[in-house]
């Protein structure tokens, strides 16, 4: 029943389901002195609301967001951000065709696990906690984090590189970071964008849905974030991105190919650039021992297709235990990817606001008793040590 | 600097380094009563001790462990497990030599973060903390965890099912049960492991070093085990397997064929077989809603070639940071593969018993005064409620 | 700028302040199909609200709760809760008042320490995360933890023992939960209430505030819960209690009377009593080795005066660090011992089901294969152990 | 079960038993660069070691530590150090006189909540992770941080503030320092600690123990550590106080005394001395809203008498339930309070550098951008953000 706090210095702690009144987020451990507005994260939170496309859910949501505690005259205070979101399309008609299947297992779906765990009391009605709605409350997460992220100079972005088979031209950072917002489908590459686009709509027109990936990219991350051993970078990006629902797998940089590479072949070659190293290749994603590099963090996240298709399916009663047909859904998203990939980048950003605090708690150790003087914190001190 | 303990319930924290005096594992959450000796913890280390076949590294090191703590007349007591394990194989010659090469960097190592990370006090010597020695500890975790989901009716195997492009036949579990610890590579298509093995033997006469794919396979996880959103089971699986060091990429089931997937074939469709829900297929993996289905948990991990090879490669001086040639070095394992799966089978272990108190917790919940009764637990009990 | 989450397994995380728009507290462990309502968790608002009695602040607070999220047609579905309370008394008037005094300490309050640690952005209107307003996100914790409680047999009470030096008389617990919330100083002792209250008028008219004791007790507790070592019930409650503002020490038992003590009249003495243990005594609080020990959980907590006085103080500017008058202000709680209790009430509820849910995930792990079995969990079972 | 981590930032993470082979401690967030000797911590544990006196417990362990871990050439590495601290005192004689009273509950102990909790498993042998011995751990851990703190000018000091009713007089800091280890009883008034010791030995003499009060002096701590809510750093010391065995109460400053006292009177005035801030009393105890005021932290724990003592005992039978008396025991401390003060002074010891690197991660967040570059991290940085 727990899951819904990410991070250790760096916390989001969220709420809500689809057909509750609303959703809320709390971030703790937000610095004082920044000018975080409504509109920045509302700004995010646009990019993920369904009903934007024809490949999208048809689910009207608005997603309005208000900024309820964590600012005094619209500057943070060192005080956790908390955010409202409340629900609008939770009409009684959509209420109503979810009790009708109530108590069939729904194919792919969380309904399934849910009912084993909590029993006749899961949330049958828009899949409660297991339901895409509860990626909100990440985005506004991330949207925080993104502010924070860009004060350091880093950035991450998420776009579509596969799309059912359909893959993305090899782009640079630059072009991919000018044209990835600039389709439905989330793809920079545009004329593969229209292809993929053109696919989905055949995909929906046979009653069905389709998967992808979805590649993120973080540029600007300093070297040597992560810690060791169990809490490398690695890993807790990797908890990041495979805790959002419908992700498969996940790889970092040529990720799977090294399973048919050589070591010759594999390493990265470091060399100088401007007095600070760099490397050759970035084929481990920016990642050694677990942690950055100060290459790009290259990530690579699969996203499998819409369970909820348009066909009929074989499924079982919960109750009775007998077989029975799903009947055909026609309310649903066509593929997920340009839902998953603001999350997979909100995800990304949280991760990495948390590791940039770890990095930062332990960097400053060498020197603190410098930086306690410089910033002047008054303190009655100890002449020596104890004996 | 943080970073050696792993778990929510059942924890596992590990220090030492390979040329240290030793490793120490504590196991916190250990449930009284078990009879665990360390025979058993023995076996599991024998898995990945070094120096066992000619595709292995030379270092020599027996791994011998001894428990100290947690064990009352040879049974737990619910306190902490302590085991330590000396170095033998620390000897000058190589101090020495990793001494000579300590200030320029190797190619697809973690000493170029570590040293941006601790500076001048990083450890040069067989790479501290992010040497696959670390491992041990996870492995001696892993042998309790291994022994409480034995009494659970679960187990774990992990084994090769691809090196350096050659992959192993599909096969039933009985099959790969028996079979996969019968060959170097860990391969339970003995035939296909020949073939691997020969490879591998090319390899290393070219001065190289190979990369592969890791299967690991969990039967008997009861559906439900898994936390909602950030905390999912996959989520949780994740983290662990990704921690491993030389570990580039990861999937569930069939993961990354989802992305060229519909709908209508990638959902697994559910039935009833002797009262109880199974599915049909399970390109899943197990998991539905990130939580275990009651189905096989599979997984696939990407190892990438041991970055250490016996060839020159181009690397820079730390301090005077000029372009260097590094030598070739010759002591290296020519795959990893063997060595990670027992470390993979370790993690998991561990995850899962962590994941299962955690599941326990709350489902006990809703009869939590039955149960208090029942095992007899003296209280001063409250008659009604405050007003 | 970390601290608003309490709890491993049950936990309660809170933001919100004084003059921003309102509070949010999420509770994530509650267990599914509980008919947890707004009007209960409203009815432990209400006992801390202020403006209830001329000993507390005339601060004019409804805090009026909305349960936003975690329910399904009124019942709980393992989903956290979500819950938002307005704030409505935060007129200019007050926060112009905060703004014209905002550059000097107020003697024992948290604003120096604030300033400190955040700098110019610290919180200067109301206090911001130190003031007593953020305990309404834990007594609407508190609130859910409460009800928990109530199915188990267990209940938390929470009372004025003392106030500026006059004690209550010693009481039964049954004469104590009937009279407690029967006036304004939360006193079980009617008779000394009495005295506390005039004495509390006199302090008033003096421009003074005033400190006292609050003793909080919790029956039902079961024997053994609590962990061992670092996580003892003891050291849980200790940490829920003092994080508390205002309290300066806390106390089990006859607490701070042991050192005074020999061992021979300190032990309590253990019987049997309907099968059960007992113990004839309660000297130690009901806590032994740290754990429950089935006896009522005792604990008090000493609470300094209200820092806000009607009396000039020094103080001193924190940019001109030169000396300065602080005037006397006249909106304050003489005493904050009625605001405190439903807080220390809160605290120990939430720490009690937190420590239950640890119970209960060691305690079923002897069993547990007996249990999936029982709740049907379904699973593809594994027929041995791999080798 | 568990419970053996203390820590968020700095963790210290223990195992062992008093007849067990040994006791490990494993601390991890140690930073590089510092030259840790087993010296030193066998200095501190030293301090703790029982049968240096005739009011200590006669057991005979010599509790040589070694540092198998963490250290390269004598110098921390940012690895986890390691500790081994081997058991010499586990005589069969000893062990059989434990199994002797194995099943009578031994008043004011712990086996009696451990029996609960752990069944028929629960160590009965020397009390297990109940006993005193399990403290060892503590001190360990708490020499690594002693040694950190140091480096910050930060010192502190425990010692024996009353022993049995009889009270050291009011001394100065200076004057505590330089007498607070010259006698068995740890007392910094010189002629007190004569009575306190007289008074023991008649204490002895009555087969009786007495209980005290310990005083924890922290010194040099910067103002503004500890967090918000529920993490200040009150909480924080208080858990880390309240988790050690034998002590009921705890308080901060002069404590229990506000609750007799006025706002007036208790208010701590600040002042300037030397460009910062200083405060003319320090009634709080060096905290206000939580955190450190930059003042000494002062604190004072309850500690019982030894339950252990030299006159025969009602009790009970564990499986019989049946009344039972227990015989005198004659190898037993008298007092506690030497043994208790070092693992007070580790514990506190421990928390300041756990809350210190809190500190230092959020202080650093202001200036990080700055800060990579002076420490010259290589990164490809972003040149904007992302659209």
């Amino acid at each position: 029943m727990l899951g819904n706090t990410f991070g250790r210095l760096f916390r989001v702690t969220c709420c809500g389901e689809s057909y509750g009144k609303g959703l809320l987020t709390i971030v703790d451990g937000v610095p004082p002195g920044l000018k975080i507005t409504k509109e920045m994260v509302q700004a995010e939170l646009d990019k993920r609301r369904p009903g934007q496309s024809p490949i999208d859910s048809p689910r009207k949501e608005t997603d309005q967001v208000e900024i309820v505690a964590g600012l005094l005259e619209g500057v943070t205070t060192g005080a956790p951000i908390g955010m409202v979101i409340y629900n609008v399309d939770t009409q009684k008609i959509h209420v109503d065709q979810y009790r009708a299947v109530k108590d069939v297992f729904r194919p792919g779906h969380a309904n399934f696990t849910f009912f084993v765990k909590y029993g006749e009391y899961a949330d049958w009605c828009g899949a409660g906690r297991s339901s895409g709605r509860e990626s909100v409350g990440r985005v506004a997460g991330g949207a925080v984090a993104k502010f924070i992220l860009a004060r350091e100079g880093i950035e991450v972005l998420a776009y579509t590189a596969e799309s059912h088979g359909i893959k993305m031209r090899p782009m640079s950072y630059e072009e991919i970071r000018a044209n990835y917002r600039k389709n439905d489908i989330n793809c920079p590459d545009l004329e593969t964008a229209k292809k993929m686009e053109e696919d989905l709509h055949k995909v929906r027109e046979e009653g069905d849905t389709a998967g992808g990936i979805i590649e993120i990219v973080a540029r600007g991350v300093p070297a040597g974030w992560g810690e060791q051993v169990f809490d490398k970078l690695k890993a807790t990006l990797a908890q990041g991105l495979m805790s959002i629902g419908a992700v498969q797998g996940m790889e970092f940089g040529d990720g799977f190919q090294c399973a048919t590479a050589t070591g010759s072949k594999w390493n990265d070659q470091p060399f100088v650039e401007d007095g600070a190293i760099r490397f050759k290749t970035n084929r481990c994603g920016g990642l050694l021992g677990g942690m950055s590099n100060g290459e790009d963090l290259v990530m690579r996240i699969a996203v499998k297709p819409t369970p909820t298709i348009s066909k009929d399916q074989d499924t079982v009663d919960v109750y009775t235990m007998t077989p029975q047909k799903l009947s055909a859904i026609t309310r649903r998203d066509i593929t997920l990817l340009p839902r998953v990939a603001p999350v997979a980048e909100a995800m990304v950003q949280i991760a990495l606001v948390d590791s940039m605090y770890m990095a930062a708690a332990y960097d400053s150790v060498a020197k603190l008793d410098k930086h306690w003087k410089e910033i002047g914190r008054p303190r009655h001190k100890a002449t020596g040590q104890n004996p």
